[in-house]
């Protein structure tokens, strides 16, 4: 399935105007303006709340307990990325903490999804440097079994190939595939555009039920009111 | 057991300002007056912290993944209602977001509860519309089987009927049937009242071994002291 | 396995300035300096984020839903004590509220660690007063069986002893034993030293490959680029 | 919410003729001839596989940890009813083994729902008494509050009422409402005749999209087909 | 992400004799021989236990409590093939009886892994019809959404290609893909050949520790031992 | 807390034939007579159904994802030992398989308890090798991190000494102290004695009510009977 000990240097990464557009829209609208697809398990959460990134996916397939490949992953990192970091079984030590953050910022990372744990919170927290992760811990790990760096990975149970776009923010995490950024971009911001219509005229206490004209479909399906 | 496809008009809320007195003294002092029952299971957690409300219950029954309901039970809303949304199996999609929210607070709701997932973070926190949900997930919704509103519905592992009150906080939620809201209310208060005055004396370093007496029962019990 | 119905008065606490040392260095490195052992399950969260307390252990035996011996135990705590809560069985239920929280500070606990629930979040954390505990429920307990004070427990998976250090952060919660606190609080700040210097490296932009001359090790273990 | 402290000695069970009707068709196929509502959470589990029962429920609120009620109940069983075991909290504690198993054998009870833990499976296996529970669990209870006995309870998420119907088997746990049993099991009747002639279809290698006339609904939806 | 409203007609099958192969040496032995991947989550259990079986993945993507796209996939079920449904969201519905699997047999699938629930334990037992699934539920579920055919899906945490093989039997799940089934086979096969005898070593009393040449690397590594 | 790298050669086993009493009477009459403790949390489970044993604890302690350990504690064995084994991190990988259980038995093991996964049950089942776990997994494990064998260890939420006694059936797995293994036995064979009795007069429809004499405390304690 995946192929262990190799680190695929070139990738291509997803269209940065198109994927700077996704981080202004937010992970839930992206979500929708996708089809629905492509959101990260819900166990996903960030370690402190209000970080809203979009960025690029340089992947990194991890050993349960072992974090050896996340300093090879840090020579990859270009300006722009998020690393995504799957783990071959579940297992929530704490694979990343301070000096790792200050190394991937150092080389341009925007922030870590990993679907393993994290720790050193607070300074994380600090530093300003986003982490969306299964479990907080400060189970250390060690650095004794390959991975690989840029492969096709499944990351709480969502593949992600490398130079996809990545969002995140409070809601999850969602995943473009490169090809598609674009068009899921520019879906998203009419999405967003129409939003704020929709948002204003219910404010103003108009229905949905209206709004969407719900009320036919919802006769038809058999809906009785009783008073 | 549920009764499916209606909305029932006419519900009997419970009274005001009981209610009100209810928002005051929070989910915990509220369960222990009431007899250490109404209390839904402790996953439900608020998408931000501290907030407190207590309102008259409009419930709602949602299928898995379909929200379609919640546009339904929006026009049952009236000012100082919290709308409790129970769903027929497990499921943590994102039934709830912005938009809905906005809706909610035009009609007068304070607040929602769900046993499901809710999305739009970032906006709730920033709107203080405060919601209790058993995840967040961007996870979009469809629109494709009725439900009902207003029927008994069990949620996080409790009953509740339309019109009882709901008292959320940081501490969980908690629900009054509405026939014992001012009885509940009135015992709540008085054990607040009685709270203070506890709390003055362990304060003091008063012992809760000498203040409720304990030391005979546990003497009596067998508990032996090793220097 | 455990004795019931005791309570021990007198325990040898861990060395007051070598615990004070750790409650600088926080509970990751800790963990890491003591060789990876002594940290409780990652499912124990603090009630509010920011804390961070070391103090020596005094211990507590309680039985599911039952909190009357949290109330004996206050009478054994000692200013810079942290009380660890164990229950005979998982039970997620409310033990602890701002009551007990008064007495536990009136005595000079700096917090609690309880593998069971909590409640009344909104004065701990005016308050000011740390715990970490399994959930957050406003349910009510009895006080009705007997279980022991400053007996060895195993809180949320970990021993812990009477007398013993615990660290505790928004990480998690790190046990050192009372005999070996000392030796600890030394490596603990040779590391910390040792990090700072680190940090400064990998900001600057030296790769952890080149600083822990991993490249050859990597080599050896047949990593492969690929462009 | 639960009325405590009380035992409701005269309760109205299902028609019998009905219930025995309903234990013929199973969970799975009366669940949906209710119109799939009903159903237990599914981690309700038999103790052993193969046994399918249906009978009326006595219900009993429990507190965690404590089986006092048990024994109150017992004394409320007429042959053909299954006990319905809530709780106040989940707790996953062994309430219930052998020695109630022969007891509640000896009133006439058909098994046990209950939405906790049980013991001595290799005695219920033997004895042929079947239970549902959330967990297997040597741990022992107490006896020291008191619940209700044929109150409405909550058990795995789902409104028990005294005297409702109950079906269970390896699929799961079922409830029907006393005044809808015949209604249930006449549709559920018709169901599984129904179901006599689709199997045969179906083992004859006709499909589904064609028996269920799917083509088209689909094709409406917009499913393409891709050589 | 997910491609939906799509159904991949012709599909690439892996090898059958080598598929067959598999099936003698079971999920942990092709586990091991692939380099220890491509094992789905151990939250997958069978249904029933003792089935062991290898076949060529034909894959579905289904919608949260929607199993429409089942009947779309059965016929596209060839002789051999095991179908692999995964969702779009984590659902426990039983979307999966005995009359799909009537059909499923009648064209040729040896069995079902599904990241979801399944129903009818007792039909599937007596048929002999093995299903891997993270749930056993009776609840029924609508066809209201259009997924996907064998498109590559994310199944309980692991990609599954149509085509590739599937391995299943009582120690869990493993994928294989199309394009290694071969060489995979060959090596399971080496390494069980190497277990018979290593098996007769260790049944005569050999230690691991010597047939394994461990005793100097673990010396090596510092292990000390105390008399 | 836990020492590493270390085997301790000599330990102090229980009395044998207290050990042997223990296994006819089973985990949860043991577990009450020693005083409701002592048990494992009831996650553990047994990878097959039926069996019973009771033996002598060699204690081993696991990094995640790492079996190397098992290979050492196998030359520690002696005939009527249980294998206890701990793991520093929860991880459910699959530790042990038909391999090991070759081995353990040839040195006189009786079974495995081990809080992380099992793997080859159909072998383990077909041999009579009982293993209780917290999962069952394929997935290898490495050997490269030192542990310890023969070391106090806490093992799913329980304290373990080398040499104390393990009671492990259908309900799970309880530890009794070396020094206290012959008078549990004797008061878990007293009440057996005493559960034969009890037996006899329930299933002749004597009330429990009656037989504790419950009706006065209850009526104490306020419970109503209502008509």
């Amino acid at each position: 399935m995946y192929e262990l000990g190799v680190v695929y240097r070139n990738i291509v990464r997803a269209e940065r105007t198109a994927v700077d557009q996704l981080a202004r829209l937010g992970a839930s609208t992206v979500h929708e303006a996708q089809g629905r697809v492509g959101l990260l398990k819900p166990y996903m959460r960030p370690v402190y709340p209000g970080a809203r990134i979009a960025g690029t996916a340089v992947t990194v397939l991890l050993h349960p307990g072992d974090n050896w490949m996340l300093h090879v992953v840090a020579e990859q990192i270009m300006p722009g990325d998020i690393v995504v970091a799957a783990v071959t079984a579940d297992c929530t030590d704490g694979y990343f903490g301070d000096l790792l953050a200050t190394s991937f910022r150092a080389r341009g990372a925007l922030g870590l999804v990993i679907d393993g744990g994290c720790r050193d919170v607070k300074d994380l927290t600090e530093m300003g440097f986003p982490v969306w992760s299964r479990a907080i811990s400060s189970k250390g790990t060690i650095k004794a079994t390959l991975g690989s760096v840029n492969i096709p990975v499944v990351c709480a149970g969502m593949s992600v190939n490398p130079g996809d776009a990545v969002v995140a923010d409070d809601d999850g995490v969602v995943v473009v595939p490169a090809a598609r950024v674009r068009e899921v971009a520019d879906a998203a911001a009419g999405r967003e555009a129409n939003e704020g219509e929709k948002r204003a005229k219910l404010a103003a206490g108009v229905l949905g039920l209206d709004m969407y004209k719900m009320r036919e479909p919802l006769a038809k399906a058999g809906l009785r009111y009783v008073d």
